[in-house]
Formats: C-alpha cells, sequence, structure tokens
C-alpha cells in the first residue's frame, strides 16, 4: 500500500544529510561543551556553528540565539521570562487566539500569576487586525505575541504591522515561527521582532532543538535555571547531537528554501483545487496567505477523527486540530476563534506537505479522500440531512 | 598517546546499544507520539516502553515518571512546580549547600519571587546533618530538596532518615538523583523520597532525556506549557529517539549496575590510595559514603585550572569543581560550603570513572600526574610556601 504523509505540521522526517552530521556527537565526539579539554571544545565549537547557521536562517547574529528542547519551551521561555523581567513596569500582555498551546496555556499561567492577558480577536480567514491590536494597548502593556503563521489553518500573520505597532509604543513583540522557521522566508529586521521562537523538527531537524532568537540587549528571566550554559540563559547540559542537527537543517532550508516552497505551493494548489470540488468542503484560513504546504478543511457531517483512522487505513496520515491536541477530542479553540461553529470545527482536517512527497501522493489522496467522506456521511446520523442549509458558511472561504 | 576519559561526572559517552536502539527513531520511524496513526502510535509505544524502563532503575510505577529534556530541567521542575502548587500552605523551603546549581539557581530565583529559602549546611564531608533539617522546618515549609550525591565530591547524603522526618512533618521531599541514578541502587519506596530527578546522558544513555519521577497523586505545576504530552504535565513535542535511548540506558544500567560498580569502586580505590601518596592533597568528600566512581581531591598551591590543561595535554581528560560552572573560574560553593578555604579550593580537581575506564587508564594517570603536580608547583608563587602549614587541614579527610 502506498503511504503518504501528509502531516509535517506534526513533524517532519528527519533529513538523512542531518543525521550523518549529528552522528559523530553520538560517538567519538560526546564531550561536554563545558569540558575544558578537547573534547569539550570540539562540541562547544559545534554547537557555536550550529548557533550561527540558525541565525543566518532568520538574518540574526549568532549570539542573538538561545538553544532550547523545543518550540514549546521558546515559546514559554519568551512570555514569562519577558512578562517577569518587565513586570515593574507593567503587568498586561496581548496575545492572539490563533496561538499554539504552549502560548495560551503559558498565558493562562501567568494570569493565574497576577498578570492580565487580553486575547485578541480575529477574523474569519484567522487573521489578527493591527488595529484591534493598536486598540488592546494599554499603559501596562509589556508584552505582545502573534503567531507568526498558524499551523492549524495555514494562515500568515501580518507580523511586520503588528510588530511596527509594538515598536512605536515600545512594547516587546514576541513571535511564534515554528510553523514558518525554515519554511517560508524570515528576516528579523524586516520583521521587526524582539524575540521570535523556532523548532528543528519542523524543517527536516531533529525532535529535541528549538531555538529562541532575543533581540540583543534584551533582558529575560531565565525558564530553567542552573549552569552557565547559553550564556547562563538556559541550563542543562547542551544536546549537541540535536543541535548540530537543527544547525545544519537550518543551512539546509536556506539554501533550498525557494524550490521545496514551490514544490510544496504547486502540490497544495491541487489538493486545494481537488478538494474544494467535494461538497460541503469548506478551505480553512485564506486561500493565498497561507503556509505553501498547507490545506486545511472542514468538511460538514463527519468528525475528524474518523477521516482520520479511514485515511490511515489506505496509508494517509493527517491531521485534526492541532497535533498538540489532536488525542483531546476537542474542538479546536484556533477553529472557533475563527467563527466556524462547534459541529463543523468537529469535522478539522490537515493536509501539510513536505518536500518529500510526490504529485502521485497528492493524486493518490484525492482518488481516496472523497471515498472517505462519502463512506463516512452514509454512516453518520448527521449526513442524513443533506438538504439542510450548511451551517457557518459565512465564517470560512467558499468554494 | 593513550587518552582516559575520566570525566565522567560531566557527561558519559552513549553506550553503542543505546544508540542501536535509537536509530529507527531517527529513520522511518520519525512520527509524532500524539499523532493518530500507525506512525504516531509507535512512537507512543517506544516511549512508554522507556518509560516503563526508567521507572523499573527506580521502582516506582511507569505513570510517575515524567520525561524532560534534562536533569537541570527536572530539577527547576520539581523545585518551582511543587513550591507554586503549595504555596498556600507556605512559603518555606530547604535546600541543602550541597545542591547542584539548578537547585541553589531556582531556590534565588524563588526568593526573588516572594519565598524564603533555608540553605542546609554541611560538614567537612559534605553530609547533611539530618538534626539539621528538623531544625530548619517551620510550619511555612512545603518543600525540602537535598540531593542523592554530589557530583563534585562524591558524598552520598543520608536521604532516607532527612526523607523520614520531612514525609513525618507532612513536607514534599525531592532529591536530585543525578549523579546516583543508573550508577547506584535506587528505591523509591525505600528511599522514601516523593520527587527525584534523573539525567538520561548520566549513565550511558544520550543528553536530551532527563526525567523527574513525581509520586502518584502529587499535585505539581507544569514548567513548560503547552499540549497534552506527559499528562499535560511537560508539554512540547517528544525527543523520541532520546527518550527511547534513556529507557534502553535504564535497563542496561539495572542489569549491569552490579559490575559496573564493582569495576569503577576498585579503580576510584586504586586512585585514591594511590594519589593520597602524593604530598599535600587532600581527598574531598568521604572514603567511605562517596560514589563508586568517583575520587575528588584538593591539591594545595596549584590550580585546577592549570592541572587540567597539562592533564589534557597527556590525554587525561577530568573536571574542577562543577562541570556546569568550570569556565565560570570561580570557586566551587559546595568546596566553600564544605570548609575549605577559597585558596585550596581553586585546586580541586575531580577523577570520576566510568565502566569503559582500564586497569592501565588509572596506572597512566597515577604515573603522569605527580609530574604535573611537581611541574605546576615548581613555577607557582605559592609553591614556594612549601613549609607553611596546610591551610583548611581541619575540613578535609587527612591522608
Amino acid at each position: 500500500m502506498r503511504k503518504c504523509y501528509f502531516d509535517h505540521v506534526a513533524t517532519n522526517p528527519l533529513d538523512s544529510r542531518v543525521l550523518d552530521e549529528m552522528m559523530p556527537y553520538f560517538k567519538e565526539e560526546f564531550g561536554n561543551p563545558l569540558s575544558m579539554y578537547e573534547l569539550g571544545s570540539k562540541a562547544k565549537e559545534a554547537i557555536d556553528n550550529a548557533r550561527g547557521q540558525v541565525a543566518s536562517l532568520i538574518g540574526s547574529k549568532a549570539s542573538e540565539i538561545v538553544f532550547t528542547a523545543s518550540g514549546a519551551e521558546a515559546n514559554n521561555f519568551a512570555l514569562r521570562g519577558i512578562a517577569l523581567a518587565r513586570q515593574n513596569e507593567g503587568k498586561h500582555l496581548i496575545v492572539s487566539r490563533m496561538e499554539h498551546h504552549s502560548i495560551l496555556n503559558a498565558a493562562r499561567f501567568l494570569e493565574k500569576s497576577g498578570f492580565a492577558v487580553t486575547y485578541l480577536p480575529v477574523d474569519k480567514h484567522g487573521f489578527v487586525d493591527p488595529d484591534t491590536v493598536k486598540k488592546s494597548i494599554t499603559k501596562d502593556t509589556t508584552l505582545i505575541s502573534v503567531t507568526h503563521a498558524s499551523s492549524e489553518v495555514g494562515t500568515i500573520e501580518p507580523i511586520k504591522e503588528i510588530a511596527a505597532i509594538a515598536r512605536e509604543k515600545k512594547i516587546i513583540f514576541h513571535t511564534d515561527a515554528v510553523a514558518t522557521a525554515g519554511n517560508i522566508p524570515i528576516n528579523i529586521k524586516e520583521l521587526g521582532v524582539d524575540l521570535l521562537s523556532m523548532a528543528g523538527h519542523q524543517f527536516y531537524g531533529p525532535k529535541g532543538a528549538g531555538a529562541l532568537y532575543i533581540r540583543e540587549g534584551l533582558r529575560i528571566v531565565p525558564l530553567i535555571y542552573g549552569g552557565i550554559q547559553e550564556n547562563g540563559r538556559r541550563a542543562g547540559t547542551e544536546n549537541v547531537p540535536a543541535i548540530v542537527g537543527m544547525g545544519r537543517a537550518a543551512e539546509l532550508a536556506r539554501e533550498e528554501m525557494g524550490s521545496r516552497a514551490e514544490h510544496v505551493r504547486r502540490l497544495r494548489d491541487k489538493l486545494i483545487n481537488g478538494i474544494s470540488n467535494v461538497e460541503k468542503i469548506h478551505l480553512t484560513g485564506h486561500l493565498q496567505y497561507r503556509l505553501p504546504g498547507h490545506a486545511s478543511f472542514c468538511v460538514e457531517f463527519i468528525e475528524g477523527e474518523a477521516m482520520l483512522l479511514l485515511l490511515a487505513a489506505k496509508g494517509v496520515y493527517a491531521a485534526s486540530g492541532s497535533a498538540c491536541s489532536s488525542k483531546a477530542l476537542k474542538s479546536s479553540p484556533v477553529l472557533l476563534a475563527m467563527g466556524i461553529p462547534s459541529s463543523l470545527a468537529q469535522g478539522s482536517i490537515v493536509f501539510s506537505l513536505g518536500k518529500d512527497n510526490s504529485e502521485e501522493d497528492t493524486e493518490y489522496l484525492l482518488a481516496e479522500f472523497p471515498q472517505v467522506i462519502k463512506r463516512l456521511r452514509e454512516i453518520s446520523p448527521y449526513g442524513k440531512g443533506w438538504g439542510i442549509k450548511g451551517e457557518g458558511g459565512e465564517c470560512i472561504v467558499q468554494k
């Protein structure tokens, strides 16, 4: 049976060229980067090299990159680290409703710790309106965090505009770029952000390596205290092989980004066009301002989990809602924030493409997916009511 | 030139059997454990299996193990997570002066956040006196954290006695077992601890994987918020290969602990006996209650860094002070807490042995080390004063 991996938002396969680069650090080069002898200094050099590679990916200085173990850690570090560092200047934060759980739940933790948080509404495409950001700012606002792109609906946010508003008001601006870094061009100076989160396994690097860009001179409170690793900003023995892998993956992403994006964009458009022909299926997010490899839909009268299971039985791997909650079986807060009714949000499905997907993969999906839908609708109690007007037609992109 | 790695407290080489177990998860089994299809469920099973292996190492239930990215993260999670979860019951914590930076610096952070912290003194061998613990308890004490063993001087603390005091007073007890887990037998029920930190790379597992044992039913506030990974207690896409590696390393450690410990204990005793014959060298820690592979000294009239450099030139890799601060060039707070004068603490050196060290390695060191000391004393301005009474004679084990 054909196997089609269409779940690159969940994680990417590791590029074999990246693994090759990591291997010596699992074997002879096993030193602790803090050790004073050669074995240590070689590990230290490898990390410094990776730091430069990650910095190059986003146009920052190497010294502005702090390695973490995940995008989630980078997000928690940014939000809590800045909130605490600036708490004497104010205790109000602004985040959007499009954020990943690691931002939303860190924000909720800060609320319990005495901070006030504004959750920005979004429109039917999932866009945060810069004007809404402006109106939400109070004299106590110290930090704004808006995701660069949503991994659930692919929408790319107007970060540059929002960052400019923050800068004008002397408010620190963070963006979660876990879904974008390594996949679309990012230059932190052009974007004008103060902090930016990344995850290596989102661009064919290893799991266990993430990074936070922290603009030079910015004060931040550590999340993990301990030794002097990462210039005292993030303690714990460095995961040298994973960091080396993230560096090499960043380098490859920079070199191949154009061709990779063109490839997945073509496949994505084919999927969107093909799937949109099926009845009562709605594209979520925006047709144009979306991640190049991202095709997401809400399917009426069907539950996402049922689609995933039947697709998996055909060798097609996809997601419903966000990867970090797909087993939680709740309606996605992101889809609800976009005004999609809960019943329709239950039928969410996300196909996310990668550099190794082929034309044949998409053709296979386009042949199989309508059958899956048909079969599920036949057994669905809601499927009987075909005649009723589809809910939520206003809030999503229409065929 | 012979290469002798005597710095197992900094990090261990990865066991090739562990790497073999990890490899499939860098290749075909790259799925996200939260994904609902087979690729995801296989990753999930691999993590569950590793959880069982780590639990077996310390005699806990699998569900009581939360994976982290490092021992430092586990320590921060324990200290901050319990302090916050119990802050309505009291805001006083007790830690010892033997703790790793990740405990001490997390404690200092909590002090800045409105908690009171008592730092327990220790005796000349680095022992925490259970009576001192008892006397430090107030009605506001919610957490006591004492390291299982110090990686700087090898001293194994009377954890069972201290844990019993905590339990009697209904205070939560945590131990940092990063230096001991996988190296000496641990049973959490016998020890009577509520939380226990581990790091995979301290027992021939990979960097990037740590764990916190959390007794069933214990409330704890997460350090990293986000998705539903680790039962909602630690977010971030799981580092599947590293977790699998830590699991396998735990299994091997359990099987081979006896023979490994016997091997390194024999080499250690040889080193201690041989080095103690050199003039003006003092063993730090306790001769009997110490880690099996741990030989640590303070050398009069010489700086640790100079010894490290000359030893490294001879292919001998060792440490001075703790690995996480060896580049910080400050006197070790642990040695100072033991009453060792600052000038003598500067001359600290730690040889930590591993399963792959040989008899010949120790013989080589015993031949080379006295020459290194002789050479450094010849060029040391302090070396001239040989006649003066050695400082700190009272506070350390005498020859």
